[in-house]
């Protein structure tokens, strides 16, 4: 495993290098150097006080532990009967994990033999969607599966409802006491009624530490007990985030990567009227750790209030696209539209696999150009030439360079993004470790669905106005 | 299978019904009935002169024809050994076909045993990313294989590159012979290398309409062919959409909802700076339509130029989400962050399956209240909440909501959106059919790999600015 440093480069959001409405100059930067150690300071003391414990997960050794001996357990108990793991959360709870998946296992993991993949396949159920769940029961066999519930809290209405219905399919077949053998809770150390309903019933438990929000919640056994089911090097990703922990703490934005990103971020949205930020892995590998940084980023810095109880509307909105894929989708728009978006491309200096392209059909110029190069080598020159076409016509990218897919690496990205964020945070003057904006919609699902407590907001539900059928369009037939 | 329409309702971005600094007056949406006839005339006038051909894909009933018999063909030649299609395609070429699959097939089909689900597993190869196409090869059995290479032009370089890679890496298994047998060229039915070479090679082919693009390719063999492999109903899909194509013949806005959803995307990016549409599906199912969608209207209105050579930077960002996944990760952004999003909620009136939630764990209040209810009151609800949620908030909301998901339905979407897309343009005054802003980097990538004739490119690329390393950051190991 390559342990080297990933590459964060912002020579093409430079005024003196690309001529645009939108380009930030040097003295732009500059002008947060004070503000940068003033922040620094601010996080250093609140990391001090405990008030930001994800910073310290890539040193919860005893966590690590823990969640190798309930693998170990689980192998013990179950044998060649743990054949998938069925893990069963959202947002927070799922979006990291299937981040660690795409980009450490194989492309078609599911898919390969069970002699090949050696460890459990693993699926996700995130949605309350009954094709999908019906789906799922159509291919999974309840003797040879274990669940892995994920939620903080311990009442996210999805992963319990998925839960409760998960618990009866297998339960019909197997029966309570071959149920619980094979749950694992992840939540919560102490609170929630997930943690009471483990106790009660016996199934193992694991700990989300207390203060750990779901969308800084990866490097916890929330996203290390699947990856380590599906064989990943869980120490080298704690290893990895360690470096880059190392790297960021430092007040000089111009050796902070992190740092650096969040100012250049935020003032494209606030001077520069850039809304859009684009995160595009030129990997598929790698593509998913564009939906992770979608929550990240959005419920973290979308905030009506700044702290100062002012009316900001704050936040950009952050936008996946995949490399070469969205050349064909989005690059388009991203040249020729409005100036509202900063473009970061994430690319792979080397994958694992080099493959040839054979000199097939040279009679034909539009394709014998191809013979003779590698799909590596095509990977990369499209990619240099996006951005350098994105540059030619004003538009800023960021380039952020992975020497090697790998454990490594990884924990490095994750953890850069994440102090991005909560940097991000300060400058904005919001609260990044909220998010208020979603209480309204759980609240009016309680009062419809009857929870205790929640009539008024039934009530208030039932006070929208009704569709006008005069505003809707519909074909006769 | 139910064929009914879609219902497409605006109630909830009308100044009148909510609250918002964006929302629209019927006035102002009554402001471009003229334009709306004017437009309206134009696009016929073009479709009569042939000029819109994606317009009469679904009256192609000689083309369905040409794939069931290709499909025959393939089956009687095979047998058995047809277990899997394999199609190579980029953008316009892939997108709709994985919608459709995705919308209309198994949510695990390729994870079903051959008896169960009866026809092809059916994988795209869409990125030219080394790792992910050996994966490919890891899983696939070049005897059990059929490869569909899709390429309008027949030169794509990613669809050709990994069409080489595919051929040699299944000749060298199977002879020449056999591999041509199992090969199927969709392009264009006269120009380009691909029809020559299928001609050379006694490869099968299939057409792509002239005049019709990628990002409209759907309804053709580009997206029939694929579906029709995987048991789904080709021709109820173009039923479908010829349902939706006599429901947009009207020039009166009110009862056209592809008109009406286009002026009021266009109203709001123009005149109150939305420049995000935002297209959210509640249902795994229907997921990839976003992904599809994000392609036709980026490149078709992610214009610099206007058709009278006005300099406009014109479209707005269309931005995927999936309901219930992204409440707990976008709505928080767009309940509270700016005013720049148009959000569609696209969700199913029944899906296929009805799951009860079992009433367990009755002591604890937070969960309780699901028991009783079943998984689908569950997402109506929540879909419900987050849209009073959002109107709440003064942040505008168009719901489509589809009776059913099958191919009727399927096909009236796809025809709807591509028929806003085409109205959208003329709003913009700009050409919805070409994408020139993607030439440039297509270019300087044949530059780079020594393609005749672009010499000159090369000598671009050199004259970029290298990367300074002092706008670099990363960490010392």
């Amino acid at each position: 495993m390559l342990k080297k440093s990933i590459v964060y480069d912002y020579n093409n959001v430079l005024s003196d290098r690309i001529k645009s409405p939108i380009g930030i100059s040097i003295e732009e930067i500059n002008s947060y150097t004070e503000k940068t150690a003033l922040i620094h300071k601010k996080i250093s003391e609140r990391r001090k006080k405990g008030e930001l414990p994800f910073y310290e997960l890539p040193y919860k050794k005893e966590d690590v532990k823990l969640i190798k001996n309930t693998a170990a357990t689980l192998q013990k108990e179950l044998g060649q009967d743990f054949e998938n793991l069925l893990v069963i959360g959202i947002g927070g709870s799922s979006l990291g994990g299937i981040a660690l998946l795409k980009a450490l296992t194989h492309p078609f993991y599911n898919l390969l033999s069970g002699e090949v993949r050696k460890t459990p396949r693993v699926f996700y159920l995130e949605n309350i969607d009954a094709d999908e769940i019906a789906g799922l029961f159509d291919i999974l066999n309840p003797e040879k599966t274990v669940v892995n519930i994920i939620s903080k809290s311990g009442t996210t209405a999805e992963p319990v409802a998925n839960f409760l219905v998960v618990q009866r399919f297998m339960t019909e077949r197997l029966g309570k006491e071959e149920f619980s053998k094979r749950v694992v809770v992840t939540t919560d150390p102490k609170k929630g009624e997930l943690r009471k309903i483990a106790r009660d019933s016996g199934f193992k438990t694991l700990d989300i530490p207390e203060g750990v929000g779901g969308r800084f919640s990866v490097l916890s056994s929330v996203g290390l007990f699947p990856a380590w089911i599906a064989g990943i090097d869980i120490d080298a990703l704690l290893e990895g985030a360690t470096f880059m922990d190392k790297l960021c703490k430092t007040d000089d934005l111009h050796h902070n990567p992190a740092y650096m990103n969040a100012v250049i971020h935020y003032h494209l949205h606030t001077r520069k009227g850039v809304n859009i930020a684009v995160l595009m892995p030129y990997s598929n590998a790698l593509s998913t750790i564009a939906d992770w940084y979608r929550q990240l980023l959005a419920e973290s810095l979308g905030k009506q209030y700044a702290l100062s109880g002012e009316i900001v509307y704050a936040g950009q909105t952050p936008v996946k696209a995949t490399g070469v894929i969205d050349q064909h989708s989005q690059v388009q728009l991203y040249r020729e539209g409005p100036f509202d978006k900063l473009i970061t491309i994430l690319s792979v200096d080397n994958l694992k696999n080099f493959l040839n392209i054979p000199a097939l059909y040279q009679e034909y110029d539009g394709i014998s150009y191809l013979g003779g190069h590698t799909i590596n080598e095509l990977l990369n020159a499209e990619k240099k030439a996006t951005v350098l076409a994105l540059i030619k016509s004003g538009r800023p990218v960021i380039e952020i360079t992975v020497p090697e897919i790998n454990p490594y690496t990884l924990g490095q990205l994750l953890f850069f993004y994440e102090v991005q964020t909560i940097f991000g945070g300060y400058l904005y003057n919001v609260n990044s470790l909220d998010q208020p904006g979603v209480e309204a919609g759980k609240h009016y699902t309680y009062g419809m669905l009857g929870r205790k407590g929640y009539e008024e907001r039934m009530e208030e539900v039932k006070r929208f106005p009704k569709r006008d059928e005069k505003f809707t369009i519909k074909g006769k037939k």
